[in-house]
């Protein structure tokens, strides 16, 4: 059924005029959950994908790149630990390590998506679409979709050039090319500290290069408590990068395709290296949507309520999916957003009344504004859900903040020789309750979940007692989190 | 202030004629905890400890099984990532191995956990105690103790030997021996398919150890969802352990202290090793506590109620925690009970009504019965948390049983090449709450925090979708778990 339109497979309307009940712009993991969601309750779905089904996700950022990081931490974990650390007697091997990539990127190659698409009764078609009026979508300037319900747009985002002299015609590297690259680059400068700065240079580092990583701002991760990128930012130092921070790119030469690049900095001085890779965030990709067909701005991120509607068309036909709404910009957000869009959708399709007074129902997406957790797949991990210290004395809580030496846990302490890391809670006084929670160390990624559920389900602090984490694991900092919330 | 009692730092009675307000017998992390409790409650306590201060857990458990298991999932994690397999060259380092769980074990000294009785104000008496009369305790048979309010037994518990005959002379390992052995056995035969001889036929096998390991019914980890015991089973005979289940001893033979121990079967086959291990379950520590001097039975577990005061004692002045009231045989679950009865002793001392009513209150240990969680830590992990569905449905809850192939799982597959696992939940269908979770796999150990608290806090399955797992970890089989339970 692939590249075709048809009835679905419940018998809801899909017709060769190109008449869906819901059609959907983007084929990324957000894409594909509404169009799952909304075909599962008994409407008609249509998929517009221009590149690969699978998106972003599949073949250039979540999967590749934690291909590329999982054998970096489970070789340091093994050299962490007496009497194996002696057995880890070889560096990693990069082409085994750029073949597990591949592997997991699907070799760039979307026939097990198409496949899946297929079997849950989605229809496909590929190309560009784009906004033509109101429930109308235009398939590369040609045919026509046409929306019975709702048309959600589910296309991400992409990333964001600063408009350095030089840049655009050095062809740096975005995250695309830093997960997908075929070779190690000798050398590689980085610029930014965020999740895609600090991931990359962990994984091009273990795997041979030498790393520089040019920050603006005094440290990585700014998103996350401070000492979140202090931890990390002493491991990258220890593995050999060059972190520099408060500097700025004031221009970018490349004199030969395939040749050396030189980055300029605001203090003159220059650092040359074979790739520059340029992580400084994201842009919505809304460009040449057809925004302007519905009375929006091309290149605005879409402003949604929390069934993901856009609040500014009128008839509430048009939705705003994934990053593309700037409310959380992670593949598990938008793949929740499609759940609860898809049944927002649903329920407005039959008439269904919206929940629309319940903040944690079935048709309000509020864990992306109370609970959005992340891990971050460097070494050490870094952890984190709901919201910072400082974000919720801005938010205006009443709080307490407990920190807590990871180290200091028997259950870190076997988990590696030397541990260090750090946990953090931050309780809502008022109800008592967690507003947020973060852990760094090597092995808290599967960790970070607990604090999710006990942040999104409001688990008051009494409770939390009577779960008791299992000794000696690495969750007994529970147990020391909340001694230190008592007092002791 | 070891080995001498003294009136406590915040003004709280204990003095020269041996009167406190609480006397604790037996000194591991239970009735360290209970100590804890009650003096930081303004009551002073004394401890009374035959052996080392820091117990079973410190030395001959936790600890130093977890020192010894930790290489072996290092190791073999490692060995699962491309890249990285073909760098861990050798074996497992035995000698590097065993140095590491002698210094988890500190050596087996109390020199630590003295200092910390001390620095919280709690006084230590060393020697055997005994129960002489209510609120009485006689040590090593010469000066007497008195309690003004309390005296909590938490002597835990001992291996138990079945009456094989032989048995007895051929001095057998027990968990002890087999935590704290100095060399390597070169044929180990172990008796027992719970915890012990799981985690010991794992680590003993990766030293180096030709082990058979022998069970009695039909097969591993019998407490747990039966998937549990399969996995560990298949990755055991994997790594060349020798599993014969449905098997009984007959008779053991050891015609030569230190020579070879002959194991013979009910079917009649022998074999031979070089070690017996005996892991058949545990008994109480109470055979010579005085318990008949207060009108209970000795060698027999305490019964107590929910705040751990024994039910059957007049005035309720004795209280069983940990191990000895056979609630739940785990250290964090004895720690647990530990706080909760400081705390109902506490209450009690100053008059305060307890909160008996509140199930989940500061004085109920009622994750006892709820929610206890417990990590096996072979290779895979098998982790689990509440009733399995054999259990629920003997309590009589109306369930659903939902399944997920852990493999199936994107951050699981990333974790590890050709990733084996399962998880489970159990859910009570009339409060739509969950009553359990198995995690059976690598790396879910820290997984089952997650469940803890979904259990522990009775979060509803709706709100549970609002706890979104980040992408990609192993945590993510929780939405497959939410989707398989939704009926997709």
């Amino acid at each position: 059924m692939a590249a075709s339109e048809a009835t679905g497979p419940n018998g809801a309307a899909g017709s060769g005029d190109g008449l869906y009940d819901v059609i959907v712009l983007g084929g990324g993991p957000t894409g594909e959950n509404v169009a799952d969601r909304v075909h599962a309750a008994g409407l008609s779905a249509v998929l517009v994908e221009s590149e690969l089904v699978g998106g972003e996700c599949s073949y250039w950022a979540c999967m590749p790149s934690k291909a590329l990081l999982r054998p970096v931490t489970a070789r340091s974990e093994a050299r962490r630990v007496p009497g194996v650390d002696e057995a880890v007697g070889r560096p990693l091997d990069p082409p085994a390590v750029l073949a597990h990539r591949d592997a997991f990127a699907s070799y760039w190659k979307d026939d097990g998506q198409v496949r899946w698409l297929d079997s849950v009764g989605v229809d496909l078609v590929r190309g560009h679409g784009r906004l033509a009026g109101p429930r109308q979508v235009s398939v590369d300037g040609g045919r026509t979709l046409t929306a019975r319900h709702a048309v959600a747009v589910c296309t991400g985002s992409r990333p964001l050039l600063p408009p350095i002299p030089g840049l655009a015609e050095a062809e740096p590297w975005v995250s695309r090319n830093a997960t997908s690259a075929q070779t190690v680059p000798g050398r590689l400068v980085i610029v930014g500290g965020g999740v895609v700065g600090v991931e990359m240079a962990t994984a091009w580092r273990a795997l041979g290069s030498s790393v520089t990583l040019l920050v603006r701002g005094d440290g990585l991760l700014p998103r996350m408590e401070p000492f979140a990128g202090h931890l990390v930012a002493e491991s990258l130092a220890e593995a050999g990068v060059f972190l520099r921070t408060g500097v700025e790119v004031r221009e970018v030469r490349r004199e030969a395709p395939g040749g050396p690049v030189t980055v300029v900095l605001d203090a003159g001085d220059e650092i040359v290296a074979d790739e520059l890779l340029m992580a400084t965030g994201r842009g919505p990709r809304t460009d040449d949507l057809g925004l302007e067909t519905v009375g929006l701005t091309p290149g605005s991120w879409l402003d949604v309520d929390d069934s993901c509607r856009v609040k500014a068309v009128g008839d509430g036909w048009l939705y705003g999916v994934g990053d593309v709404n700037h409310r959380a910009l992670l593949t598990h957000q938008g793949k929740y957003q499609a759940r609860i869009a898809g049944a927002a959708i649903a329920a407005r399709a039959r008439g269904v009344p919206l929940l629309e007074t319940d903040r944690w129902g079935a048709h309000s997406a509020t864990a992306d504004t109370d609970a959005v957790p992340q891990v971050v797949f460097s070494d050490p991990e870094a952890a984190a859900v709901g919201l910072s210290a400082a974000e919720a004395e801005r938010a205006g809580y009443r709080i307490r903040v407990v920190d807590q030496d990871l180290g200091a846990v028997a259950g870190a302490s076997l988990y590696a020789e030397g541990y260090r890391g750090r946990a953090r809670i931050v309780v809502d006084l008022s109800r008592e309750v967690l507003l947020g929670a973060t852990f760094v160390g090597p092995g808290v990624g599967e960790l970070l979940h607990s604090a999710t559920i006990a942040v999104a389900g409001e688990v008051p602090v009494e409770r939390l007692w009577h779960a008791v984490p299992a000794y000696p694991t690495i969750s007994e900092v529970w147990l020391r989190l909340l001694e230190a919330y008592r007092g002791d």
